[in-house]
Order: C-alpha cells, then sequence, then structure tokens
C-alpha cells in the first residue's frame, strides 16, 4: 500500500510505446475516486518510452486509480492520503475575496519576486538564486517556461523546450506578419519540431518546482511571453494546444503552481482574446485542483472580471500613480489586486528598472495599505549581465529586507487582511478587512510625507496603544497609551506610519 | 511738467470732503487721454480728507487728465510718459498661449512662492521676508490682503482692513449658515464696519508692492480667502463690491500685480459662482491695465476656460500625480498652467506641507518639462510657528537654490519656451515650444529614475552636444559631441537630466 500526503504529489510512471510521436499519438488518461470524488487527469509522455501520471490528493482516506493509453496495458491501484506535515499548508487559495490562504486556512500574503528565466541560468546560478530565496525575503516567484529573447537575454539557452527539427508546428503566417523581434536580430533561430517536446527541458522545470516548494515558494508559471527570437510565441493552435496540455499534465499537481497565462499578454498581437480564453479554458477543464490563474499586462489590462481569473496580476499603466489605484481595482475587478510589477530596484538603463529601495518599499506599503499586494524585482547593472529580475543569483538591493519587514507587519493584522480606511488624503490608513474586528486597528502610513507629530482624535473612553514604524530603519517603537484627542510625536522624515490599536 | 516712466505708478492727491462716509458717498472718476486712447480709472478715498487717483502709463509722450468728483473740484493736468530704465520690463502678460513675457518682450518664467500673510507680521520679519526674496530664487510671491485665521495662524493681526464698527455689511445669513470656522473659534470677531475701510492698512499694503516691484517679485494678490474668523469672507454683496472697487482702485496701477481672485475658493460655499463671475466683470472693467487674472482652488478646479482667466493657478487635486498632469491640462485648458500649491517643502504635520526638498524640486522639473511652472511653499516647524509658507521670514529649505538652478535652464531654452516632447513613457522630454526653432533641443528629465546610462538614437549626419545636468547638485557636466546611436553614462541616481542641442 502506498501513502502520500496531503496534497504531495503522487506519481505513477509506465513504460510504453514510443513509435511515431508519442506527444500526439498516445495519449494518457487517468481517473482518480476516493469515497466521495471522482477526478480525471491527463498523463504525460516523458521521453525514452516512459509515461508519467501525476496527482494531487487532497481528502484523506483511500483512492484508487485507472490509468489507460493505446501505449501500454490499462494500468489501476491505491493509495493512501495521510494527513499534512508541518509546514504543509496545502495550495494557495483566494480568501476573503481580495486576499489569500493557503487551503487549510493559513493566511498566505504575497510577497513575490520576479526572475523571469532564473531556472534556465547555470546550475551555480540557479543555486545562489535558491540561497537568496531561502532567507526569506519572498513566498512567491514568477518565472517563465519558455527561455527569454530581450535586453540582457541575449544569450542562448543551454536546451530548448522542442526537439530540433522541421518546423512543424510553426505558424508562418503569424511569423511573417509578427516579424519584429525586440531587441532586434539578424534572423529568427526557429528550427524546431513543435509538436515533440524536450522532456528534460520539462524535467528541470519538475526540479524547480520542487525545490520551491521546499522553501516554502509558490511557482508563478509564466506559460506564454512575447520575448522570442525562436518561435515559441507563434506557435499553431495545434502546436499551442498540445503544449498547455503538456503543462497542465506535468506540472497541475505541484501543490505550489500558479498559472500566470502570459506576461505581456497584449505585446503579443499573433494572440487573439480568443485564443487567451482558449488556454484559459484548457486549464479549467484540465487542471481539476484550481491553481490560481492570472494574466500579466503591458498597457492594457486584460478583462479581470473575466470568471476564470482568480486575481488582479497587474502592470503599472501610469508612471506615477499605480499601487495608489488598488482601492480603486478592487472595486472595479471585484478581485484581489496584486502588482506584479511597478518598476525594479535597480540602475539600468530603462526606467522600468531602476528605481531606488525606497521608493520601491513605499510602492509596497502602498500596495498593502490599500488591501493589495505588490511584487519586488531587482535590476542592478552587473558586469555579467546578472540582473536577478532575469537571472537570480544574489540580491544587492536594499529593499528585500524591508519587504519582509512588513510582511511581518502584515501578519499581525487582526482578522490577517488589511484593506484602506474611509476619508483620508494626505495618508494612506489601512484597517482590517474583516467586519468581525470590532476593537480599532489602524495603520496610518505616510509614504513620502515627512510629518514631525500628527494629532488623532479617538473616543475619551477607550485606551490605545500607540506605535510608530520606521518602515525603512524597520523599527516599531511603542508610543504609549493614549485616548481621546492626542498628539504623537514623529521623526520628519519619509516612510514612517503609525500603529493605533485599541486595548 | 512731470515725467513719469513708462510702466511706473503716477498719483495724483488732493483734499476733499470727509463727511458722511467718503468710501461711498465721494465717488472719484478719472480719465487719461493720450494722442491715440482714452482710458478711465477710479480714484479712492485714502483717509484724513485725502484722495487719491493712480494711473499706469503705457505709451511714451503726452498724457493729460481730469479728475472729478463731488468731493473737491475737477482737476486736470497733463504729464510726459518717458521710455523704461534698466531693469523695468512693464506687467507680466501671457505670452505664447502657455507662457508669459513682460510687457517689453522679455520672457518671464513664473517662478513663485507662497507667503499668505507675510506682509501682515512685524516690521522686522517683513524685512526678513524682502531680504530672503532679494537673493533672486523667485520672481513672484502670493499673498492675501485679508488677514488668515488657520492653523500656525491664530495671533490677532497688528491691525484691521476695517474700522471698527457697527457690523455694517456683513452678510448676517452667511454667518449663520457657514459658520463653521476652521480651527475652530469660540466666537466670531466681527464687530467691523464693513463699508468703511482702514486706509493705513491698504497703504501698507501699497509699500509692499513697491518693495517688491524693486526686487522684481510679481505681486500675485490673493483679494479673498475662506480662512476667515473675522467675517471677512461673509460680508454683503455691497461691501463685497465695494472692497472689490476699492482694490483695483488702489492697487492696479502698480505694474507688478497680478489678481487671484481666491485661495481655494471651493472652500468658501457662501460664495456662488455668479459672485467670483461679478468680481471678475468688476475687475475687467476697472482695471485697464489687463493684469493676469487666475483663481485658486482646493479641491475642484474652476472652469479655466472662463475667458476672465488669464493663466491656470492649480493646486493638486491628486496626492500622487498632479505636475503630471501638465501636458494634459494645456490641452484641456488651453492656457498656461502655473502649478501654485503642489505641498510644501517643510516637516508640519499636515501632508500639504510636509514633502522633502527633492520632492519638491522634482516637482518643479516635472512641471517645466512638460510647459507648466510651479510653486514655491515652505512649511518647516519653528520654535515661534514663524512658517514661510504664510509669515515669511527665513528660508531653510532645500529646494530655493534649485528651483533657482532649473530657473537659469529654462533661460536657455531656445525660442524661449519648452513643451512635452512626444512617444515617452519612462522619462520626461522637453523641446521647445516655438515651431521655428529647427535645430533639435532635448532635455531628457529622469525624475525618479536612476539610470546608469541612457541610449540615444539621433541621425548620423549631424552633430550634437550633450549635457548632464544634476537637477539636485546644481551641476551641467559636459558630456561631448555625439552623432547617431550613441551612449552617456550617467550617475545611476536620482534626479538626473541630459540635455542635448544640434550644433
Amino acid at each position: 500500500m502506498s501513502f502520500v500526503e496531503r496534497w504531495k504529489l503522487f506519481e505513477i510512471s509506465t513504460n510504453g510505446k514510443s513509435d511515431g510521436n508519442p506527444f500526439t499519438d498516445y495519449p494518457v488518461t487517468a481517473e482518480f475516486r476516493n469515497k466521495n470524488k471522482s477526478c480525471k487527469v491527463d498523463g504525460f509522455y516523458d521521453g525514452d518510452g516512459v509515461y508519467r501520471v501525476r496527482f494531487m490528493p487532497s481528502i484523506l482516506g483511500e483512492y484508487e486509480y485507472t490509468i489507460s493509453s493505446d501505449a501500454f496495458d490499462t494500468i489501476t491501484g491505491t493509495f493512501t492520503c495521510t494527513e499534512a506535515s508541518d509546514g504543509n499548508h496545502g495550495p494557495v487559495r483566494v480568501c476573503n475575496n481580495y486576499h489569500f490562504a493557503y487551503e487549510d486556512g493559513t493566511p498566505y500574503y504575497p510577497f513575490g519576486t520576479t526572475c523571469y528565466v532564473w531556472e534556465l541560468q547555470s546550475e551555480e546560478l540557479q543555486n545562489k538564486t535558491l540561497e537568496e530565496l531561502a532567507k526569506g525575503y519572498f513566498n512567491k516567484i514568477r518565472f517563465c517556461i519558455f527561455p527569454k529573447h530581450y535586453h540582457y537575454n541575449l544569450k542562448e539557452p543551454a536546451s530548448y523546450p522542442y526537439e530540433k527539427g522541421n518546423k512543424e508546428g510553426l505558424d508562418l503566417e503569424a511569423v511573417e506578419k509578427y516579424s519584429r523581434v525586440y531587441p532586434p536580430v539578424e534572423k529568427l533561430n526557429s528550427d524546431f519540431n513543435f509538436m515533440k517536446l524536450n522532456p528534460a527541458y520539462f524535467r528541470h522545470i519538475d526540479d524547480t518546482i520542487e525545490k520551491l516548494d521546499e522553501l516554502g515558494v509558490e511557482a508563478d508559471i509564466i506559460v506564454m511571453h512575447p520575448y522570442d527570437r525562436w518561435g515559441f510565441s507563434k506557435m499553431t493552435k495545434e502546436a499551442d494546444d498540445l503544449y498547455w496540455n503538456y503543462v497542465i499534465a506535468r506540472y497541475a499537481a505541484y501543490k505550489n503552481v500558479w498559472w500566470s497565462l502570459a506576461n505581456e499578454y497584449d505585446l503579443m498581437p499573433q494572440k487573439q482574446i480568443s485564443d487567451w480564453e482558449r488556454y484559459a479554458a484548457i486549464i479549467c477543464e484540465k487542471d481539476p485542483y484550481n491553481h490560481l490563474r492570472n494574466i500579466h499586462n503591458c498597457m492594457a489590462f486584460y478583462d479581470h472580471t473575466r470568471p476564470w481569473i482568480t486575481h488582479c496580476c497587474l502592470q503599472r499603466q501610469d508612471l506615477y500613480r499605480h499601487v495608489e489605484y488598488t482601492d480603486e481595482y478592487r472595486v472595479k475587478f471585484g478581485k484581489a489586486c496584486v502588482w506584479d510589477e511597478i518598476a525594479y530596484e535597480g540602475n539600468i538603463d530603462l526606467g522600468w528598472g531602476n528605481i531606488s529601495g525606497q521608493e520601491l518599499t513605499r510602492r509596497f506599503w502602498e500596495a498593502c495599505m490599500r488591501g493589495g499586494y505588490a511584487g519586488h524585482g531587482e535590476t542592478y547593472q552587473h558586469p555579467e549581465d546578472i540582473l536577478w529580475w532575469s537571472h537570480g543569483g544574489e540580491l544587492h538591493g536594499d529593499s528585500p529586507a524591508r519587504i519582509k519587514f512588513l510582511h511581518e507587519i502584515l501578519k499581525e493584522t487582526p482578522g490577517h487582511y488589511l484593506k484602506r480606511g474611509e476619508g483620508m488624503f494626505d495618508e494612506t490608513v489601512a484597517v482590517p478587512e474583516s467586519m468581525f474586528e470590532s476593537k480599532l486597528y489602524e495603520i496610518h502610513y505616510f509614504g513620502f510625507g515627512r510629518p514631525s507629530y500628527r494629532m488623532f482624535y479617538l473616543p475619551e473612553d477607550k485606551k490605545y496603544q500607540v506605535e510608530i514604524i520606521d518602515t525603512w530603519e524597520m523599527t516599531v517603537k511603542d508610543a504609549g497609551v493614549h485616548s481621546g484627542t492626542f498628539r504623537i510625536e514623529l521623526p520628519g522624515k519619509e516612510y514612517m506610519a503609525v500603529r493605533i490599536r485599541e486595548i
């Protein structure tokens, strides 16, 4: 009898036929049944005649399964789903509409970073990235499956997601019509057979997702993106659908997976809204675990009210005001708002990658004080062009420690989650989201304001514990217990907050 | 024969009857005629039986005049208007639609400050203010005629603009309906006769305007405002009109006068739009020199497309994006945009008065790079509550020197004026406003971006002088002559700009 921990991956592999194109010729389907429920998942071909089926059980007790394919004889079996061990809280779900929690109910505050193709770098560099992630600054990482062609991303990857071959599955019309590659290259390197995946390439990403899970980091997987000189963004519908099905069959059973349909979907004119909706339909049909689903914009937001979108993944549309719209977008889209791109701490030439650690930290605070979340990225010039934002490696910036500090502050929220309080203009006031919190709890965040004191006007008959939070120096200073109208002295510097708790 | 310099003040005074209420009982009218034109102005009563008529001639040569009143026998006379002396450029006019020039054609770039009631402070403090203004940081100052009741402005003024008396001219309905005074006071101190002005009070402002003119500073006079515990904002229509006519008769002949109808007009619910339009009509009728006219908002902009408004005097409506709307508002209102309130450098408790010198300087640059202008104010805590923003005194901040530096940069613009260039997202590019400037001139301003280099893509067959401007350190560094595609190294810090001039 096998035993599998709740929300952990259960895998069955078998040998089968490998003639023709096993990726398309031999579909694998499996059914998992427990006392209440039956669940269908696809298996996938992993090369060398090996087929695999993966499943994430979530209900304690016995499961039985049947695996069918023309590639091998039907397989049946059973296993027992056991209690989750310490630290295993299950997949992240939307909670309280605008927020997140693990499936076991533990609150989850997304404090993510972006390292677009960190898993496609040298092993040494990947290990450095994992070492940095182990420091606990971030609990989510956005990264792409496909290699990236862009500024600071001009090297060929060590391997490719497809076999070299006869260009099967390349959408020649899209290549002709949308031939512009940025930054420009002499010619498109698209000598691939897009109907034949390279299992080793994808197997490495299995490993990546597992390592992230061990560190408690969610894998916000970007399935498509426009930064491409190989043709991965210009495949036919048939090849696209093969890819999507393969990715889901392969990765959906990892509890820490999120689906980000695209990075900057609006920079891919070769894909129509109907394409994105089709990909979304594939995920909704084929991912039985309902992992989080989002789609990231360059300029134009996707319609985040679409029912398949679980939360808004937002890139700033305005250079000066972005996270400051968080509370408005919560109302507009009716969903959790995660600002996954609001310019990165760094000093590169481009405006999206050269703000200060102070400014990035300020943006995190504004987002969180308004009931949303923000994402980190780092783009400091490097002699070998190793920029955290794309390659991972070492962190050089000032913001990660401050982001972790903010995360700690959020964890202290009564009722778990914050939203913006009403009626303030020159500061941002956060209050608990929960209507069950009857005792006052407020964080007054002053951003780039530098008050040397603030007045507070509260009832005379109650007592309030006041603390002064220096969001940059990462200190929380006791400022005494007060009632009624009172004055709190502040240091007249930027990035301060006052926390008030009724006691 | 008298001689008067062009655009300087010509005054005739006489004694007359002083029975009854000379302010209302004895109107004084005067007509000034030269070879081409006749101009009517009102005189005013200056107390102690003295009546005065003031006139600003603008055309060289002979003028003759006739002054009529029931208070004295008709006076006639002549004088000669002579050439302006050095430094006298005449009144400021709108120029090139979105900009300003003195009447003699010399460009004028408004770099103003705000000291609301500096002229109502002790003589010692006024002298300190004048000393600071003499340093040339600012060429415009916004200040109120009436005393101010507000935070940090709670003392009684040394004198009042009206005689103490029987409350004649107080709008009792307005007092009852709009009784809220902020900050609250126990009772309204409005024991005044609003039909009897106090000439000494207004005479002091004559002196103030003259001293500012000697320093080359425009007097942007705020005629009404809501911060009032004396009833000056709640006078009857009759008293209001008397006041407006008196102010115009008294001050219009000073070449450096601008009319700001109100500070935060929208905080005066006792006044309707029809009232503001009536005041505007009085100015348009009674000010023969067409001094600049504006009206300042708290939250809601006045309709700046109204024909009597010469330029937009704007207070920020959004805490995070304000001067960044300059180019949009130029299009919307079709007029020059002067951001006369965008938060002040300081450290007081209130959000409008505690930003850093860096941030205020950044706002000035953004406004100017987009073809507009910004205004300064300073609100540092002071042991005796002497804040530049209201009382004048000494400047303590970092921004004035940087504002002066920006002013010098603007003066170097070919064709005099800047507007925003097109098509940039992550930087603000300023180009000359004039369509007659055929050689490229661009300032690329990076704001809070910190690029360590930038690429430029210009024609191969032309030569460009490149300079690196550190807007905070106030340096302009030669970065050589370049052509075609070239890279400019930058220090990777905030508040930098690159200037490119075709040579």
